[in-house]
């Protein structure tokens, strides 16, 4: 499905002014890039579409440098080698790769990490046993500390994210509360062993919350923002944790919303009840924790007690209005652009 | 100075809409006391008058139970045993206790705590040495945790947690930045050996802030809210952590100020910034952190390391305009009504 002779690339044609639309983008054919000595070709085979990537067209400082305007979309990938320019690396390896929003793209050898077929399916190296699975363990773990018997709530818990907070809580012995958007993706909840699975768009959604977290809340981790956050914060325990991961409602705001002011009264609600809110990104606790993650993550995958949903959308075009769904809760599990072909499917 | 047939009680006679006034209190006299088996009669040498008081006048649910309508308000005290029915304290013995705003309290025997006033100034009981201290010492060194190097900023600076807050963060070889209301207490900061102190009326308090805070904030201990907080938040760090100790600047507010609302901005600042916001009252780090609290506090008084100052108001009926005065930035040092003498002085 690759054309061989010439590289597709989706650039950043404009930077958004609230919710991103088709004309941000620029779909580009080019010719194939060369790699340097040192440096590997790599045929895009899946591109992760993440929620970070809203943040990366605005030219606000942010926990990383903007796109610049005309350049490729960035993102991780899963690709395979076809040209190799690096000793460690030979053509037909398969590995872990941050190309961005092109079918080819030329890195440094050093810079991606051969992945195992054998081991785990590749596109979990973007997904549960890659980043989003990280930065539910790492966030969980390091940050919300769930102590067996507490009360674990996450929302957008049928993303690559949420989904894998939830079953780790499980795990450790916690109850966990998922919120998601529409029926769906509450079955699917209840389906992976969730104690209570929400509708927020359901009308009755705060009553329903204060009715599944009866002791209150001891963990929320915290991707989305908006009326999910609102409902749970007057739920927070004394000594709550919140791992702030994302805010996914609030990354088209261009104004602060309407008043009134309501900060003063979280900081208050943050005095009253010792709570911890923190902010993060994964790669922070890459090196504590990384190796355990991947440790622990296979062998819950591999005893089924922890479980993953793919989203894929095919070609590499239609990368945009996957993404736009992203951001409007339409994906289901993680969402995945198939580039090319995945030899070992 | 203190009348020995007749106690005299501050009660709460209503609770305040915003500001305290004095309508808000109802001074009596009233017989005296009489300790039950295991209780002393103590006679108040010292209140001490703090902003968490502001708290226990509303019928909202906080940290801790507010006051009940009708009842004596609630405080820390130094007393003198003047009558005991337990083998533990003698009459004569100073002790650290709370018997609120009055000039006589019964109390268990195992509630107080001796105090030697070889060791310390008794006053330094429910000041540095006591639950102010306490709090600038845990807070700081428990969630702010600051490197040599870093910069810490702290509100209400020439109060009795800011001053300490600043000096145990340069004895811990970071730089310290105080922020109080008035050249007074920004030349005090200064003899403290802070390395800068700001006025926040000043009408440049941001550039003032901005300018002395090169390198960003790493660690900013929040007392206060409005708008030193708001000129802080800018400035911090990536990976800042924010003690938040109090909110003197809302006690007051009725309602939420008016918008826009800024609260999913500061969430978005935690998010990019990977920000630490903790809520935290004194009392969850005694077990761990006390005793090493009044070793140490105590060898910096000594060596001159760490100073402190006290707003000493004379008399018990005057304690409802010195807390008014707390609560608007009037007192200067650690305030403590004086209710009866004190022998040690």
């Amino acid at each position: 499905m690759t054309d061989t002779t010439q590289n597709t690339r989706i650039l950043l044609a404009s930077r958004p002014h609230g919710e991103p639309t088709a004309d941000n983008f620029h779909i580009e054919r080019a010719p194939l890039p060369e790699p340097a000595d040192g440096e590997v070709l790599l045929r895009t085979i899946y591109l992760s579409l993440d929620p970070y990537m809203r943040g990366r067209m605005n030219d606000a400082k942010s926990y990383a440098a903007p796109v610049e305007l005309g350049s490729v979309m960035e993102g991780g990938t899963v690709s395979e080698v076809v040209e190799s320019r690096d000793d460690s690396l030979e053509v037909g390896d398969l590995v872990l790769s941050h190309v961005g929003w092109q079918a080819y793209g030329v890195q440094p050898a050093r810079h991606v990490r051969k992945l195992d077929p054998a081991r785990a399916p590749i596109s979990t190296a973007v997904g549960v046993l890659g980043m989003p699975g990280f930065t539910a363990y790492a966030g969980l773990l390091e940050i919300g500390r769930p102590q067996p018997g507490e009360t674990v709530v996450v929302a957008a818990a049928a993303g690559p994210v949420g989904s894998a907070v939830g079953q780790i809580a499980r795990i450790k012995g916690a109850r966990a509360v998922g919120i998601a958007g529409g029926p769906d993706k509450v079955a699917w909840l209840e389906e992976l062993g969730f104690d209570v699975a929400l509708d927020h768009r359901s009308p009755t959604f705060r009553a329903d919350l204060e009715a599944a977290v009866p002791d209150g809340i001891d963990v929320y981790f915290e991707n989305v923002g908006g009326h999910v956050w609102d409902a749970v914060l007057p739920r927070l325990n004394t000594y709550a944790r919140v791992p702030v991961c994302g805010l996914v409602a609030h990354y088209n705001e261009t104004e602060p919303p309407a008043g009134p002011d309501r900060s003063s009264r979280l900081m208050a609600a943050i005095l009253t009840k010792s709570i911890t809110l923190r902010g993060f990104i994964q790669h922070e606790f890459v090196k504590a924790r990384y190796r355990s993650f991947q440790e622990e993550v296979s062998s819950w995958i591999g005893d089924g007690s922890l479980r993953y949903r793919e989203d894929i959308v095919e070609g590499l075009d239609n990368a945009p209005d996957a993404f736009f769904g992203l951001l409007t809760g339409k994906s289901f599990g993680k969402l995945l652009v198939q580039v090319g072909t995945d030899p070992t499917r």
